[in-house]
């Protein structure tokens, strides 16, 4: 009964939740507020605070050992940092600090979104068993997390496993990160709609023009829908089987909203992961959608909250 | 004067190489046999079995505490096997098993040679003082290896960092890995040669028409000849920058054949570098010059092998 928490917080574009989790990984108390994305930063962080408040009022904040954050980012581990690319009013801003401002004495831990999640999936979700896994979340952007050798592998800034900005085409269009050829140039939803639009791919009566519509018209036969979730597929492929080449993972775990499309994605990147991963070590490779519902981010803060929790030595799953 | 040692042994397509290795790195007595690559498998163990007869024979044996052994790959560390493209009578050999069968209950580690010469360079090279880097071999192929939190990474194989055949060009030549648009098929010197060839580079009045002829007409101005290791530049910035985004490197370190290049080389890799490491945690990363010479595969081999040496925790820089 008297097991010990964590805090999470998970600090999205859209929305900052914050939960209370068990060693085993339940939310206890949840709290939530809008994140007024376009505001100052410090209205933003008031939203921050008011969700901490919430918890730190409850009766059961005594038992809390550490508190996770999984943030938009990019974030920087090492200096406390973040800099949402979809909150202007934080860049550089030292969110750790302002944290510990609220919750005094816990360690705190800071990780990007993708790496949350990709805890999460490990913990929980579809990469548990695998101990070495990349998560990934294919939507509006293409972001991802490793697990390497049973451990999360935040990497000194905690942002490794970005793989939606390595480049699979070298000569390829510009992305807006700078480079060329990016996997999330190639393969996330609003790419997969202009290229399905662009090629003659026109909406139906709703009008809905998003790449959950272009994935309801692959399902109806559309080739032209088909073909740009090929090609998603395909750049998706080149930059699963550069992980597993370059770190030996054996699954890849994927979600988001694209991911979402279901056999119309999977079918054709296990087609596309039998041309690029080629050598021994990495014919074992798999895909598999993720598992984890809405509350990963909040479930993947909470399980790097566990690593650096005084006396607890990874995430365990027996209450103490 | 009683320090603990370690034998290393550096397995490669011409020769096979042993030594007796201190915990500083220094190599006490050597031995080296030709590798009959085209032979039966029996014949190439034959000579790894007398470059371990002569070092089993030494005075200094009885003071070995481990074996570490790079290999040509791949390798299968999990399984103590290799299967070295460049060797055909070995595929799926036991080497692991057979050196034991040797050296007795000594502990045996088994990583890929570029592994193997990424913990050389942090041990003693250029990339020492490093916690994340990426150690590469640039030559007849492309080969690496990965130092993440101040640890080697082989991976559960041996085989991670294999930057060569990863893709940078989705749609790009065929590699004969079966994928496309690999590293290695755009950066390799025989694949540099080929490009200039193919452009209209003609090799001088010795007939030389290697990587290193092509380098000496790119710095004696020839644009083909500059073009072609621009573009290998290009290919190799491409992924390095993939591999930081995705582990958070801080230094590449280049050894092989190509990387004597100098400047034909690095300039361009590291104006191309700006190109692809563009988020804000991978803009410090730098590449530099492997500095470790022809011993590099046998000092790796010992490093590794101080990671599994009963006691040694890590490699030591102090005698004990």
């Amino acid at each position: 009964m008297h097991m010990d928490l964590v805090a999470a917080l998970d600090i999205g574009g859209t929305k900052i939740a914050g939960a209370l989790v068990d060693d085993r990984g339940r939310l206890l108390l949840r709290a939530q507020r809008p994140t007024l994305a376009q505001e100052d930063g410090e209205t933003v962080m008031g939203a921050v605070e008011e969700v901490l408040g919430e918890l730190t009022a409850s009766a059961p904040w005594p038992r809390v050992r550490a508190v996770g954050i999984g943030s938009a980012g990019p974030v920087d581990r090492s200096r406390g940092t973040v800099s949402p690319v979809n909150v202007p009013g934080w860049r550089g801003f030292p969110l750790v600090d302002r944290v510990r401002a609220v919750t005094g004495e816990l360690p705190v831990e800071l990780i990007g979104d993708g790496v949350a999640i990709t805890a999460a999936e490990h913990w929980q979700g579809a990469a548990q068993g695998h101990d070495n896994a990349l998560g990934m979340v294919v939507s509006t952007g293409v972001g991802g997390g490793l697990i390497l050798g049973g451990e999360l592998h935040p990497g000194p800034t905690g942002n490794a496993g970005h793989i939606g900005h390595i480049s699979v085409d070298l000569d390829g269009d510009p992305c807006p990160c700078g480079a060329r050829g990016c996997v999330e140039r190639i393969a996330s939803g609003p790419n997969i709609a202009r290229r399905a639009l662009a090629e003659g791919w026109r909406p139906g009566a709703d009008g809905d023009a998003t790449a959950a519509a272009v994935a309801r018209a692959a399902r109806a036969g559309d080739p032209v829908a088909i073909a740009s979730f090929e090609r998603a597929a395909q750049a998706l492929a080149a930059g699963i089987a550069a992980t597993a080449t370059l770190v030996e993972i054996d699954i890849a775990v994927i979600g988001g909203g694209v991911a979402k499309a279901g056999d119309v994605l999977f079918t054709p990147l296990r087609r596309a992961l039998r041309d690029y991963a080629t050598l021994s070590f990495v014919q074992g490779l798999t895909v598999a959608p993720a598992s984890m519902g809405t509350d990963a981010g909040l479930v993947g803060a909470a399980a790097a909250a566990l690593r650096v929790g005084p006396g607890v030595n990874g995430v365990r799953r027996q209450a103490v």
